[in-house]
This record gives C-alpha cells, structure tokens and sequence, in this order.
C-alpha cells in the first residue's frame, strides 16, 4: 500500500461515515483517494471535502479493487456482508460495527491501551501469512471513552472493580436521532409536546432521560449497550473476569457521551498519584476546577479527540489507610463518541499499521505525549 | 389545631411553594386557610388556587398568629430567620431547606422510611413538653427519592454499600432554571447557542449535562448535593456508617429526578425476591418491562407522588451462588422532586402528626398500601 492507494469508506452518509471523511480531509488525505460507499438510496449523495466534494456511490466488488484500507461505518449486518469481499480483495478493513469485536481472530483495538495486539511480532506475521489479522475492529464507542480513562489507573495500581453509569448523546443512534431530538425540543417549547411521536427511540428523547434504546436480555435484564462494555473490555484489556458493572442511559446531548464512573483499585493509592496519573496520559485531557465547579461536559467534549477526565475525588464513605491512600475513587469523563468513540479511534488503528501513509505518522493524540500503555 | 386554622406557606412564590399549594388545593383545604408569604419582591403576586387565588403577602411575625402549620419552601437562610419566629408563635414547622436537616434535635422524616420519629410514644411526649420536636425537616429530594425506593430492600435484606449517579431536573434548582434551559434551547435550536450566556449555572444546560452546581468541598472533592445524600440518608436510617457513593449530575430535563444505582445487600437474594418488596413497598411504583424496555422516566415520573422504579436486575459481572441468590443488584429509579422529593413529602409530614385536619387523614401514597417501613 501507498500514500496514493483508494481508501473506502463503507457507511459514508452516516455520522461516524462523515467524521471519518472530515478526519480525512484534515489530514490532507485527497479527495481522490476517497471511494464513498453507501447503501442504495444514498448514491449521488454529495458529500463536503475539504474544499470539493466526494460523491456517494453504491457499495460493490469493484469498489474494493486496488483499495488499500476500508473503513466500515454502517450496520453490523452491512459489515458482515462486505468485510469478506474486502479481504478477498486483500483489503484491510478497520470495521466500526460490532459483527466481528468478539471474534477471537480479530484485534480488537483502542491505541491507548491495546496497540501491541497489532504492533507485535507475533502479530506482524500473522497479518502477513493469513488474511484474518487484516480484519480489525473498532470497539463500542463508550467502551472505548472509558478504557482511554481507566487504562492509566489500571496500568499504574491495577483495577478491581468498575462502576459506570452512561449519559450517552443521542447521535450514538445515528443522524435520524439528532433529528428526532431538535424536532421533540422545538415541538416541547412551543407546548406541543405530545403531538411529535417518537421514531428512533420508544420514548421521548427531548427534556427526557431513558435506559439505553438497545435491546434487554429478558433473562438477565442487561441491555445490549450493557453488554458490549463488558465483553469488549475484558477483551482489550485481556482480563475474562474483569468486573465491569455499566449502566447505559441515553440524555438529551446532541453528541459526546458522559459517564460517572466509580473505580476500585488492586492497590491502594494517593489522589494526586491519581491525579499524576490522569494528567500524562495519552489521550486524555484533565479537566478539573474544583473551585469553579468546571469539570468535564459533553459540550466541551464535542469535536475532540482527547477523553475529558474530572471530578477525581476518593469515594467519600471510604476513610484514608494510615498513609492516605483510598481503594475507590469516583470521576466523571466526557468523550466525543463519534470522534475518539468512532472515527479517530479507526483512523488512530490506519495510522498504527500504516494504512493510510508509509511510514505511518504517530496518531494526533500519541504525537503528543509519546507514551502508550502495553 | 383544627381544621379551619391557618396554614402558612412561606416561599409561596417558588417551585416548591407553588407545588405544595397546588397539593393542599387538590386536598380540599379552602384558599380562605392560606397564607402565602415570600419575600417583598413577591408581594401581591396571584398564585392560582383551585377556582380562587391566593395573594401572596410579605412574610411578618403577625402572619404566624393563629396558623397551626407553617410549611418553609424557601431558602436556608429564610428558613434560619423565621423559624424561631412561627415557633414561638407555637406554629408546627416543616421545613424544606437544608437548614435544620442535620441538627439533633430535629427530626428528618421520610413517612415511607422513619414515621416512627414522629409518631413513637417518646417523639409526641418530646413534642408537648418542648418546641424542639415542633420543627420538623424535608430531607433532600434526591435522599428521599433514593431512599424510598431502597427502603424495602434494606428493610428485607439489608444494604452493605449504595453507589449512586443521579441524572437531575434543572427545577431542582429553582423556576429560574427552567426558563434557562428553554432559552438556551431555543437559541440552539436557531444555531444561536453561544449568544445565550449562561445566569442560574455556570455551564450551559441545554443539550449538556454538568456536574451538580453546589459548590465544590475543595479539600475532598464532593459537592454539596453529593454530601447532603450522605449525612441525610445516614440520619434517616440511625446509620452513621452507612457506604453511599454518589456522584450528582444535572441533565436537560424540566422535572423529575432520575437515578442509576447499584445496591450491595447484607445478605444475597433472588431477583425475584427483590421484585415482590419493590412491588408491595409504599411510595414505590415497579415499571420493568424488558421485552418493551420500557423503564422508569422523568416523564412517566413528572406529576406522579410515586417514585418509579426498575431496570432491577443482579450485577451481571457477579455469577449468582449456588442458590441462585446475588448481593449486588442495579436499579434506575425515577421521582418527581417537586412532588415527592418536596412538597408531597411535607404535606405527608403535616398528615402524620395531624396538621392540617384532625383526626390525620393517612397520606396518599400509604392509603393505598396501608404498610409503612419502621
């Protein structure tokens, strides 16, 4: 592959479609390189980049011929259909939905935390003899929020258990949803609440809170959104018995998810080594004033890469060991789900093998610190 | 006291002023008992009142003479000033500011949790030898919102540890706050969103969500609302040691408050079992339809004297023991905290010790039930 090989983006229409192609064109990736694919109703779709446009075609073989990198941004269904006819084609394909996140033949990749699984030798060979190692997923957008913020606890005193409750954005559902929010709230302020119905979601999105729109386990009771955090977490983070206790709420936030998030640690530990911690770790940008009550918010959140962490404080009904350590801490992130829970995660991974230019450039958000957690 | 003596609403003019007379009219209890005092600002507003209104006078010693009942909706400070006042006037207080909430010598009721403070043998010799036991306090909304909806699991299996992230209605904050978050809504709804410069919070509440707006502890890092949830929920419960972690959040919602928690149990039990107390405990509403995911709201809760609860499921990172028994459960509760988390609750108080008529007509929410938790 070459800095001038096609670069398909499947899904090209959809929120995190669109954020890979405005990724892109900051990037300086051309215009001509892009190859627009969406489903049928989509093509001819004229999409802004940099200063053209692209224009969306429908999703074929042919498409994929003499493509370097795909990048699929659509269904899960779409991505099972497509990723093997994007290998057959010896394409590599960094997939944003989740058909293959738990297939063990597939890396499943937050930079931050996870990058050896595609950047050692073991798995350099493995890329080059079989084509499964070609298949990369990207991981649910709130687990990938989340373990940017835990990685650096987890990697310097070890994690025992995680409590997590989401405030999630309701663009995780897609672009409709947005829509279906602006038209609830307008429709709410002018006193007219009842009379738009919801779409996307059963119930109202506007001035409303409700557990995530994914469905529940009739057994367990947990939701899919639920589920995902905690099997791909323990699969990044290799740890099966990882304790990892979500629950998922969507708020009426336009974009970026929030999450409160009680951590409890193998080893005993001082805030500010916490703090220390948080402060020097890629991707993470430190949000906290205590004194002005400013911590992290979805709104500052939104078109970022960094994950905001804040609010870092020990739990308050847990007394300090004889040299002032705590166990369990609380703190409050905010991440853009479309940008680091998405987009910039997949081309973080392009960047990682070099699939978009060669050598790779380092990530924006490595550039930076030049660490990794291992 | 009898049934046509005064009943003296101060801080009429407010959110929760406004709700307990809506409530008191709703009973019955004639507009010619009222007296709605606030602030000289408020003086000779109108508040409607069943098919009259009530004029809203200027708080003064002389409006105490006579009243059996005074029911404080405003301020701490307010609170501070004119309690000892309507007390020497021999006027029962109950008082909804954070004012005497942790004070010894005044009871903190939830009639669902600890009516016996009230209603013991000891409490009513106290209340006629002494005033002390005539000023009684409106815990916060969100401990009785919380509380009513642990109360029948603790009572049945005991709490070992509560963590607890709240999503939180902007009225808690007062009328004002409603009206900013609908500015702020409008004007991002036209793409105007910067130009609406925040008043009641420091952070934008349209299409955002924030940590709580109480001030910051700087030294622990917990906020006003976080400890109020602590030092209330562990004088209510006579459990001084009590684990609480709470972490307070506000969201873009009018009204009603909701909450995520995960509850440690003394001793482990079967969904089912937890199901059966939350379905028969006073004050408590189950909505836990999984194949509809259909759970507790803000909407669903707004209005409602209930407390929504559901979502109720073990913590799935916790495989059951060998009878199928678990110790940690995750709920999402749901209350209105205008209605139960304040008025509602007041005008419970005054029912319990026969405030407004005589003999105490029970409560709404525990005629219907006939159970109480002691």
């Amino acid at each position: 592959m070459t800095a001038s090989t096609p670069i398909v983006i499947l899904g090209a229409t959809g929120a995190v479609g669109r954020e890979v192609l405005h990724i892109l064109s900051s990037r300086g990736v051309c215009a001509s390189r892009i190859r627009a694919l969406a489903s049928e109703r989509s093509v001819g779709t004229n999409i802004p980049y940099a200063h053209e446009c692209v224009v969306v075609r429908e999703v074929a073989p042919r498409e994929f011929e003499g493509a370097s990198l795909a990048i699929f941004a659509g269904s899960a269904d779409l991505s099972k259909r497509w990723a093997p006819i994007a290998l057959e084609h010896r394409v590599t394909v960094i997939d944003n939905s989740s058909a293959f996140r738990l297939d063990h033949s597939v890396p499943l990749v937050v930079p931050e935390i996870n990058a050896d699984v595609l950047t050692n030798a073991h798995a350099t060979a493995r890329a080059n003899a079989t084509r499964a190692a070609r298949l990369i997923a990207n991981p649910n957008c709130s687990t990938i929020l989340l373990l940017v913020a835990l990685g650096p606890l987890r990697r310097a005193f070890g994690i025992r258990r995680i409590d997590v409750a989401t405030y999630q954005a309701v663009s995780g559902a897609g672009l409709e949803a947005i829509d279906e929010l602006h038209t609830q709230a307008r429709a709410s302020l002018v006193g007219a609440g009842a009379s738009s119905s919801p779409r996307v979601f059963k119930e109202p999105c506007a001035f409303n809170v409700f557990s995530h729109d994914s469905a529940v386990n009739l057994s367990d009771g947990t939701n899919g959104e639920e589920r995902k955090i905690i099997d791909e977490s323990r699969k990044i983070w290799n740890d099966p018995a990882l304790r990892i206790t979500p629950t998922c709420v969507r708020v009426p936030v336009v974009r970026a998810h929030t999450m409160a998030v009680t951590v409890e640690l193998s080893q005993p530990a001082r805030e500010h080594e916490l703090r220390a911690a948080l402060e020097h770790a890629p991707g993470v940008s430190f949000v906290d004033d205590r004194a002005n009550n400013a911590f992290p918010t979805p709104l500052k959140a939104s078109g970022q890469d960094k994950v905001l962490v804040g609010r870092l404080r020990p739990d308050p009904c847990e007394p300090p060991d004889s040299n002032g350590r705590h166990t369990r801490f609380c703190l409050l992130l905010a991440g853009d789900q479309l940008r680091k829970g998405a987009a910039t995660n997949a081309v973080q991974i392009a960047d990682l093998i070099g699939a978009i230019q060669h050598p790779p450039a380092a990530p924006p958000s490595m550039r930076a610190r030049g660490a990794q957690e291992h």
